[in-house]
This record gives C-alpha cells, structure tokens and sequence, in this order.
C-alpha cells in the first residue's frame, strides 16, 4: 500500500455518472479538502458551504476544514452539534435544516459533514431532504466512519422506537479520509469500530481477517502499524464499496453487511443507547450470530472461536449484563427494519469470509445464544 | 378518449425497470384498487399497507378504499390526518412515522395517499424515507393533485419559513385517478387547480389551452363536459409524465413546470397560506410572469390576454390586495429552492405552449408587475 489510495464506489443500477464518487484515503489530507472539492466541481454554482460537526472534533479539526475551504473560494457556515447517538434525532435535524435556510443554502450548494457517524448520518440526510437533495462530502473523523457509515449512501435519524427507522439512501460527492486524525480518537472509539473491520473479516475478506489475528493486540492505534492501519482502511472501503456497489438499496447482497446488527440493535435499543456504542453492540451481534450459526451447524466451534478472540483483541465486551430483558431483545427484533413478512432474517457465517442468509432462526434460538454469554 | 386512459412515466435516467410506473385514469375505479395493487405485485412480501387521508375524503370514499384492499388480501391500518396546508409539517409527518411503526410497516408494505396535495405531499416523503423507503401509492382525489402533485415524484413538508423546503424525489409505484371523486370536490378547489391546467397549456400543450378556450367557464364542474374532464386529465398528466420522464430531479427541463410557482410561492407565504391556496397563488404568478414577459418584450399583449382570460373564466383571483407586502415578496424570493448563485430564475412564456428560462429579471421588473394588478 502506498501513502494513499483511492477506492471508487461504483453504481451501476444506476446510469447518470455522477452518481458514482471516490473515497479518498490519504494521511495530512485535511487541509487538501477545499482544493479538492474545485477539482470534483463543487463551487461552480454555489460557493455556499455548511459544515456540520460536533464540538471535539470541531475543537481539534474545525479549523483546518474551514481555513482550507475558505481558502479555495467557498462561503463557509459552520454548524456544531451535541455528540453522541442520543442526539441523532428529529430535533438536531431541525437545526440543521435551520442553519441550511439561514445559510441560504441552494441545491448546489453542500454540506460537509466533519465527524464520525453520527454527524455523517444526520448530515447526509439532511443533505438528502434539504431543497429534495443538495450536494454532500462526507470527511469521517472515526475509524468506524471511515470504514463503514460513511460509505455507502445511507443516512438518517433515530426514531424514539428505534435507531435509523427514518431516512434515505444519499450518496455523498466525495469522502475524504485523512488517517492522522485517528490519533485523537478515543480508545473506545477505536476498539468499537474494530467491531465493523473484524465484521469484514468474517463477512467478505479472509486476507484482512488473517492480517488482523497476525496482530497482538487491535485495541490501541499504538499497536497498529501504519501500513497495517492504511491496508485496513483500504480492504473495509474497498469491501464496503464492493458490496454497495453490487447492491446499492439493499434488495439483497448489501443486507450481508447487517451481520451482527440484527441482534445489535436490539441490545443498544434495549439499554437505552447507554451501555453500549454502536460497535460495542455489533461485536455482542456477531457473537451472537456467530453462536447461533454453530447451533444450527453451519459453522465451526473453531471459526467462532476465532471470531471471539479477534474480538477479545480488540478489547470488546463479550458478555451482557445478567438482567438484561431478553425479552425486551426478541420484541425489538421484530421491528427491525429487516423484518420481511414478520420474519427475522439472520444473516449467519459460514465459514471466514462467506455469510449465508437464514430466515429459520426462532426466538427460542436467539435466547439460548443470548444467555451463553449472560455475565 | 375512451372511458378510460394510461399514461406511463419512464424515468429513462434510472435503469431500474420498476421506477417507471402507470398514471391511470378511470371513472368508477376506486373500488377496483385492491386487484390493481394485487396485479403490479403489492402484497406479494407485505400484505400491510396504511391508508393517510383527511376527515373530508374519508367521510366519502374511505370505506370503499378500505373494502377494496381488504377484500384482496391486505391488512389495512388507517391514519387520518387535519386537511389544510397549514398541516403540512413536521408534526403531522411525525404521526404518519407513529402509524407506520403501529401497524408495523415492513420494507415492502404501503402507504396509500388517499387525498389531495396535501395528503399526498406528506405521505410520499413518509413512505421515501420511512425505512429509508416504502411502497407508494398515490390516489389523488383533487383536480389539482390529479393533474400535478401527484405526478413526478415530488414529495415533502413546508418549513416554517418556506414550502417544501424539506424533501425528497420518491416516486409511486401507481397514481390511481377516479374522475368520480370530483364530483365532492369544493368549487374553489377546482377553480384554483384550473390554475396548473391552464400552466400546461401555456407551457407545453396549445391543443389544451385552444380546448379550454372554446369553455364558456372553468370554474364549475358541471360546465365542463365529462369527456372534456377526461381529455383534461389526460393531457395533463402527459405533459406531466413527458416532462418528467425527460428531466426526473429537475435539471433542467422539468423547472418550466414551475411556471407561475416562483412568485406564486412567495404570494403564499407572504399572505401566510391564507387569503390564497395553491392554484389561486400560481394563477396570479403567471399572470406576473406574463406581464414581465410582456415587459421584456418576449411575449405578445394578446396571448397574454388570452391567458388572464382563462385565469378570469376558471374565476380565479387576478389581483392582489392594495397592501400587499412587495418588498416581503421580493426577500421570499431570495429564499426560493430555485434560487442558483444567488439569481432567482424565471419562466416566462414566449407564445402559447412555450416557455423559456430568463435569468436577468429584476426585483424592480417583479414590482412593476405586481403593482400592476393590485386592487
């Protein structure tokens, strides 16, 4: 891997070009964003920017983004908002749809959303309803956007029953990913987005899953060598892309990339959003899953175990509290976005790399592989 | 024209086959819907589908919708919302997601719009971004929401500073018209949707305006002779369609059919959505338009009076109150989603059936027009 590297998401569903884009991985690239952003085309119409971010990484990176911005012509507004998931919500929207108007932002005009999911889900989807739809550049600021949310077209806000039961599919101009501003990001953080990079392991990529149980520890920036943090950031777009591309509104293919969300969900909703972050849930989802797969035996005990140490690496829980409403678990799968004709569909490993889809999968089921890891 | 009629809208830039789908124009149908859903495949993964109306259309035809789906297999919720633009927002987008998540909508589970633009408006950005996107169906039953909202694909709430500042390009899977249902419609609703009928002509179809010529009024029912309904119904939404097919997320092309809308829009909302409705408002925006075409020399006086003479036989307003807050309506302007680099764009007619897009009107040249049909 060089110091840089570009992955294209094509989509080819679709026939007017532009809808296709670039996420572009390169280290002390922040300050390159407004002369990039000329180069794609942004600006021709509208030199009207909004960046949307929160008050860290604001703190660290907000200045860098709008000096660069500024400094390639663009008339730069700034939005900071709350941080966190209890804040993805109809409420933030508003205010940005408030600083849009007050902005006078026009449909070719963009927001740039500075942040991690969060900020890149309410962002995009205000992007996408603003005016029908204005322009997006998405520039992720945590290991788990870049590799997973801020690909892929999916934006939204949470419902107060449930996360992202409200949104479009959105694809941004650009994403824009600058790997030194990792250094900032909380140790959690890194270890939960470790969660969505082993999920690309078990789902699509065998190679990243054997390079990552090479390392000794996945629960620190400081353990992770630069080259190996670039081939990660590289191989989770790049499957990212790869399966959204084949399948961009997911009729079918893109639903793989829900592995361990089923369930995950279910436990962050469960918990009020309080307990676990996102990753942190997922990593208990693909336990979960992974269980249920060696209970129905389409996976090995061995694979799992696997599974559970990359996981251990990376410093994730591996347990839920002894009272958790299992109940309360199983009532929130059913409205699961991905409930078709009121049955849940699973998606269960089958061997490192491969994923199959199971529609058989019984409450009764997903209790038993729940209460294997009770604490 | 035969009794009944289809006009098909292929979204030619989109190579998903199943985004084009059928306009369908028959008397006495309403209680048909239920096999025609079941026909293009509804119902075949989620028999759900909730129906949004309003108290009035309810009270007429809610039970013969209801009876129709239910009697071909479908598990009908029903959610009936205030009628009125002034309810259009986010509250009551707010209770169509509430709705949508008690009766469990599923990916491929319905919203059935059961009303006029309104209900329309609210239920497509409902059913665009509920899930990321439902199933729609749109059952127009307002003159103005058959020939125009209900066609393109236009969904959205109004902010609180604007119309439809918020949301997306969704379009239905059918637009189900039953001319029947017209015959409960207000006399002031057909009146101001004869505003966007006579658009067409002006715009796109002359064969349509020399038809509505011959009328001796436009402003009843009963003085337009059935098969004239159905031919009027039908142009329009032909117009509509081939605009569309040829331009989906307004480009370019489908801008024309914003004719009379720019300054329309800013008359609606200076007036704060109550002295005029929609086609009442686009009425005196053509008529303004007009003037300034007149003004610029691109337009004769006499089509000009062919075209208030039809505003004048439909019995629409073609005057604006002495005290009308113009420099209120010039700053509304500025925040129009039409709005590029700062430049409000106008469409002006150039001869009847076609019109062109002019950058370089003046806030002077809007208040000339508009001081010339004050009261």
């Amino acid at each position: 891997m060089s110091d840089s590297a570009t992955v294209n998401v094509e989509l080819r569903n679709d026939s007017q070009p532009n809808r296709s884009y670039d996420i572009e991985i390169a280290s002390h690239s922040l300050k390159d964003l407004g002369a990039k952003l000329v180069e794609i085309g942004l600006g021709k119409k509208s030199k009207k920017i909004l960046i949307v971010s929160n008050p860290v990484i604001d703190n660290h990176y907000g200045a860098t983004v709008e000096k660069s911005l500024s400094e390639s012509g663009f008339d730069v507004a700034k939005l900071i908002l709350p941080a966190g998931e209890r804040f993805k919500t109809a409420t933030s929207l508003q205010k940005i749809y408030d600083a849009a108007l007050d902005h006078r932002l026009e449909r070719s005009s963009a927001i740039v959303a500075l942040g991690g999911g969060v900020i890149g889900d309410m962002s995009g989807y205000a992007a996408a309803t603003w005016l029908r739809g204005i322009e997006l550049v998405q520039v992720p600021t945590t290991l788990l956007a870049m590799v997973d949310s801020a690909i892929g077209g999916k934006t939204g806000i949470n419902h107060p029953q449930g996360k992202n039961l409200i949104g479009a599919f959105y694809q941004p101009r650009l994403v824009w990913v600058d790997p030194e501003v990792l250094k900032t990001l909380p140790a959690r953080e890194l270890r939960s987005a470790m969660a969505e990079v082993i999920k690309y392991g078990v789902i699509w990529d065998r190679e990243l899953f054997d390079l990552l149980s090479q390392c000794d520890r996945l629960d620190q920036l400081r353990y992770i060598k630069p080259e190996l943090l670039q081939t990660i950031l590289y191989r989770c777009a790049k499957a990212k892309a790869d399966v959204v591309s084949k399948d961009e509104k997911e009729g079918n293919l893109r639903a793989i990339l829900n592995y361990g969300h089923t369930v995950g969900h279910a436990i962050e909703s469960v918990t009020n959003y309080r307990l676990y972050n996102h990753g942190e849930a997922v990593g208990l989802g693909m336990i979960i899953a992974g269980a249920i797969a060696v209970d129905l035996g389409l996976w090995s005990n061995d694979e799992q175990a696997q599974q559970v140490s990359l996981i251990a690496k990376a410093k994730l829980p591996q347990t839920l509290p002894a009272d958790i409403d299992q109940d309360a678990i199983i009532a929130c799968l059913s409205t699961d976005k991905k409930v078709e004709a009121g049955k849940v569909r699973f998606i269960l490993p089958t061997a490192i790399g491969h994923v199959s889809f199971n529609d058989v999968v019984t409450s009764e089921l997903v209790k038993q592989s729940l209460r294997k890891i009770l604490s």
